[in-house]
């Protein structure tokens, strides 16, 4: 079974000259920026294209979306009259957007369900354009999440996912080969455990597949030429299919330990994965073999683990949990408490123990 | 630039049993079913796990869906309530469903553009849930057609997209090789047209490549083994790629050359694919170097041209004009009167009559 989320993708070096265009072909009238702050000379550009539609600015956000910051857009884009929020930047930027339009259409609760068709996309309310600046993928998701004291609530709803997402390799050509490095690692563990999931179905393989050769190739390259346009180019496709294959595949086993590391041990995000899922492909990978085949040629290697991990070590992403500040009790402790979940090979007290281990470590599977 | 549509895909051998669950899931009420002559039996049982929503039934479909057809067809959906369609057949079936569904949604006009963005899914109409029998791939694209006094028109309207798509390759077992492989002919042209079209992206292409990875390889297996299931499944899964394909790159200057040979010379629609799409591929292939080596791997081949020619010719279908029955004075003819298109290399007259002349004799590439 297997989902197609609808959206228009726009893409090319010089992109960002679009947005206004995109803008009025979905028949909007004001229309509420939001940019982070490395894209605030991006954001002057797209206000000036908006010309009257412009409705109002929220720049600089603030990571996983908290709910005051939310609460605060939410007021601004009602204030404002918003029907369309352009978010430009990472993660956060395009979470934000996505927090006012789940709450801005008055005909539907804020479903919080699993299902990717709950609502529907629009919906009569705020609709979202996207301007990705990082490698993250959650442009192309119907995921949405907001954190209130401490806990991070999170949902899918159609309504959520962008409109149009926009993108533009000018945007992250600056971006640091380290940061690069973490955002990208980020992204292929979407592609990665796209495969593995118990959503995961053939047109998901394909896509992920397709998302991690273009994400290695063009990491390959940004780390020899870190400005190189067409090498940005093909992280941003990359990036996209990644969230494709995320939106559609959804998550498992890896992505629920970096959860419970990030959360209980406030590890970073992005670099956990390039720490875990190496050590995730070394058990899975050989549970499905046509996927493994697959990603072993997009990756341009015969072991996909090993592939993964001397990838991420080429590139400068830590791949141990112990250069992140874990302890090695923490790991032992995270072993213990992980709650099992759905996966091709049963994820026993063992299992998790050995993973945690090796990724702490950072032992070469 | 890439639009992705929306749509639910079931698949399966035995999913026809989920038809029933389906139609439920979406809320819907009063049942039409539209039934091509081979899938009687299998639109009984629908019709049984319809129970309450069943509101009707149509048997048996004619080619190109006649204007006065869908016309009766109309009468009988808006006597009737129904607010959902089961079509289950080929590209007729299917046809007629979405004939209905286009005229079904009052406060809309029955758009006739060229945009595939055109309308909203469902709109408040009549939906379709499509149930293939053959591999034309028609159930994963919003274009319809309808054809009046021997003139056909058809348009792209998102309204007529099926919401949901029912894949069970028990129902396309018993199709004769023969027409399979002029079906599977059809199936692959939408594949490798794809990534030459104007719409052409590198989305569209991945997705081309593994379609004729999947017909190929299904192809030839059930070439071996006709009723193999998994043979066709792997069809179904192709002609699913291939509709997908389709619908986001539109069509080039092949199929245009097949609509000239079927609408002006009569000659049967999927055949001539079979003999015209080799010699488009001989012209085309090396102006786009990157889908010609992704199509050549997906068909294990080193010459594409040559690759589909002896795929064809090991199926059985005719790979040339003259054995479908068109003159030699046609196929002049025919060069003469094709209107140029966009095409990777310029279209002169000189290069169709190249194109007619290999296709009419049937010179392997």
């Amino acid at each position: 079974m297997h989902t197609f989320l609808p959206g228009r993708v726009v893409f090319g070096a010089g992109a960002l000259e679009r947005v206004g265009a995109e803008v009025e072909a979905l028949g909007v009238r004001r229309v509420l920026v939001i940019a982070t702050n490395s894209a605030r000379a991006a954001a002057d550009a797209v206000q000036t294209q908006l010309g009257d539609r412009f409705a109002g600015r929220i720049d600089g956000v603030a990571q996983h979306v908290p709910t005051e910051a939310a609460e605060q857009s939410r007021t601004q884009a009602r204030e404002s009259n918003a029907d369309a929020i352009v978010a430009i930047g990472g993660g956060s930027a395009i979470g934000l957007a996505k927090a006012i339009a789940l709450t801005s259409s008055p005909q539907q609760s804020s479903a919080t369900g699993g299902a990717t068709t709950e609502g529907s996309v629009g919906g009569g309310g705020v609709v979202v354009v996207a301007v990705p600046t990082t490698y993250a993928g959650s442009e192309m998701t119907p995921v949405w999440g907001e954190t209130a004291a401490g806990r991070k609530s999170t949902g899918v709803d159609l309504r959520v996912l962008p409109r149009v997402v926009v993108y533009d390799p000018m945007l992250s050509r600056g971006l640091p080969v380290k940061v690069t490095a973490a955002s990208v690692a980020n992204a292929i563990a979407h592609c990665v455990e796209a495969v593995w999931t118990p959503k995961a179905d053939p047109f998901t393989e394909v896509v992920a597949a397709e998302g991690l050769r273009a994400l290695a190739g063009g990491m390959r390259e940004v780390l020899a030429t870190p400005d190189d346009l067409d090498a940005r180019g093909k992280l941003m496709y990359g990036a996209c299919l990644a969230g494709s294959a995320l939106a559609t595949a959804g998550t498992g086993l890896h992505h629920k330990l970096c959860h419970l590391l990030g959360g209980t041990y406030n590890l970073p995000h992005a670099e956990t994965h390039a720490a875990v899922l190496p050590q995730v492909a070394r058990v899975n990978a050989s549970s499905v073999p046509q996927a493994k085949a697959r990603l072993e040629a997009a990756l341009g290697t015969t072991d996909l683990a090993a592939g993964l991990f001397d990838l991420f070590q080429a590139a400068g992403v830590p791949t141990s949990l112990r250069d992140l500040g874990l302890t090695e009790a923490q790991a032992e402790e995270a072993a213990r408490t992980f709650q099992p979940t759905d996966n091709p090979i049963p994820v026993t007290e063992g299992l998790v123990r050995e993973i945690l281990s090796r990724a702490w470590a950072g032992t070469r599977p």
